[in-house]
């Protein structure tokens, strides 16, 4: 059978230690040819809607010890809209009721077939967050108890949760540009932590004396720059847009996510120009840096003093992270008898493609 | 609702006319930017099985005017077989019971909703010819009566249906290796096209004196030399390896399919020498080519004599054509009421992702 499973079953069968140890696993496994990207590509077309552009993202990776491949895809409408001056890439909810639409599906690399298809939001979540913890777990220093947070959405929440789980954090501060979403935020992980959650009213006071800092915000301008990286902080950023040239300058040790940064864009001819909502960044080389799996296998060198500055850039994400999570969840909701099931015949055929 | 369907809707709701008018309509809306292509990639990992590995294929592509974006995808076993002293690549049916896994899923470019999904072996096979008899309409001679066919597999007949709607043929000769299959696909095809189709021991045999000649094989070695092509002939091919280098350079008029050609290959990591049954061809340098497209809106000029020769070599699948055919079983699989339907709203979210 085919499993159909919601973001409520993915929320349950997503078991933290489970996922740390799925994701260390397959970071192991690159390295040593058992496990293997496809990089994300972007395609696009007109929409109707003014400045709104379709966008459809996808990538695949496949971990053997697993015996799953992960596709994982995106069905969006992007609008340019202005905020404060600058211009924001936003998703409109036009599926369903105000929906969206963004998929993992998971294959079987033993006999092919179509295992599960789930919704990509909380597994989206969860593999950033798992792969910034397991590089908090390398490079931060193992006595880190403040965490200054950047960001108030379901990343922030995501990286509080698996950040806490690999440090004994005591006390956690937030900054969201809007005062009602830290205040929000703050109250609510409180809660759900038990442990102190403080809105802070600028950058500078959440990440000031903070062993742990991370940013987890969809700025497209800086906003983390050297000068606020205190000795001895481990920083994690999860998109490259976050940060300026001076926190690469002044990290001791700096690590990516992947070397296979570079997301290819797909554009109509002729329309390269026109086409409005499309994300025009200049690709970094990212061939540079040592990889986290690198740190994980002990092929790079992290922290040697509790003095130096370690910077975790979780810049693109791969396959690989949704074949691990998928896995994670589909074992548990198989076992737990979660979701609706489909005949896996109806997806097969007899002809050979 | 997403409507699921099954090869037997596909067979029902593909309409000759409107194969060919919405492909045609799809290369007139590609060189204006209102269609976009997102190149096939494989992606491969080890089996457990001797001389196997796994591959996933992936490709998409949109048609503005259809309202669709279509995503290809295989999930197959490939294994390394021995005939007559060659290597071939074998798909091996291990899903379900002796089945294969390959699939077009359909995406709303409106509203990012996901459509339909349906098998991709009768919709493969229609696209190939589809583009075919699109190149034949715009390269052969208009009084073709008689077509040479190599080949006996659902390409080949594929071919037959769609070349034959295009051009007044008459007669047909077939060659394949195996004497049974030549002679089986001859009774089949010729009870179904209602003309003389005739079983012959050899590839000269099947082109000797044809005005359209059709190779659609799974050879690797080079079967159509340009000694074989007879003043005035079109000759179509759909894989490169079924021709050698003396058909590019006897052809007065030569087209492609796509400049796309580059088929991203992703192994796993060290891996590169060691996995079986991975395809390692040298990549030809499309970009000397004019695409199909060219000559059907009129930017490249066909043949200006009865006695040239004329080739066009189906080179790479692309999107586009996905997006096309499936559009046109969409469409009347809705009219009909066909497949079966699961409500849209399993496969969206709340969260955006």
């Amino acid at each position: 059978m085919t499993l159909i499973l919601n973001n409520d079953d993915v929320e349950k069968a997503l078991d933290k230690e489970e996922c740390l140890q799925a994701m260390d696993e397959a970071y192991h496994e690159l390295p040593v040819g058992r496990a293997v990207n496809r990089p994300t590509s972007h395609i696009y077309t007109a929409h109707s809607l003014p400045q709104a552009t379709y966008s459809f993202k996808s990538v695949e990776g496949a971990v053997q010890k697993f015996g799953i491949l992960a596709l994982r895809i995106t069905s969006d409408i992007v609008r340019e809209e202005k905020h404060d001056g600058s211009t924001r890439l936003e998703k409109l909810p036009l599926a369903g009721k105000g929906q969206y639409l963004g998929l993992v599906q998971l294959f079987s690399i033993e006999n092919g077939e179509l295992l599960a298809i789930m919704p990509d939001g909380l597994i989206q979540q969860t593999r950033v967050a798992v792969t910034s913890a397991l590089a908090a777990r390398a490079l931060c220093r193992e006595n880190a108890t403040t965490l200054g947070l950047l960001g108030s959405g379901g990343q922030a929440r995501s990286h509080l949760r698996f950040l806490t789980s690999v440090r004994p954090i005591q006390k956690v501060k937030v900054f969201s540009p809007n005062p009602d979403h830290r205040i929000t935020f703050a109250a609510e992980m409180e809660k759900e932590m038990e442990i102190p959650v403080e809105a802070v009213n600028s950058v500078e006071n959440a990440v000031k004396s903070c062993d742990l800092v991370c940013s987890a915000t969809n700025s497209s301008r800086p906003m983390m720059t050297g000068a606020l990286l205190e000795p001895g902080v481990h920083y994690n950023a999860i998109r490259e847009f976050e940060v300026d040239e001076s926190v690469f300058e002044k990290s001791h040790v700096i690590a990516i996510h992947t070397r296979y940064g570079g997301i290819q864009h797909f554009l109509p001819p002729g329309l390269k120009e026109d086409l409005p909502a499309i994300r025009r960044e200049k690709p970094r080389d990212w061939s540079r840096y040592p990889e986290i799996s690198d740190f994980l296998i002990g092929r790079a060198t992290g922290r040697t003093t509790d003095q130096q500055i370690t910077f975790f850039l979780n810049n693109v994400g791969t396959g690989v992270q949704f074949a691990s999570m998928g896995y994670c969840v589909y074992r548990r909701a198989k076992q737990a008898g979660m979701g609706r099931e489909i005949p896996t015949e109806w997806f097969l055929q007899d002809i050979k493609p």
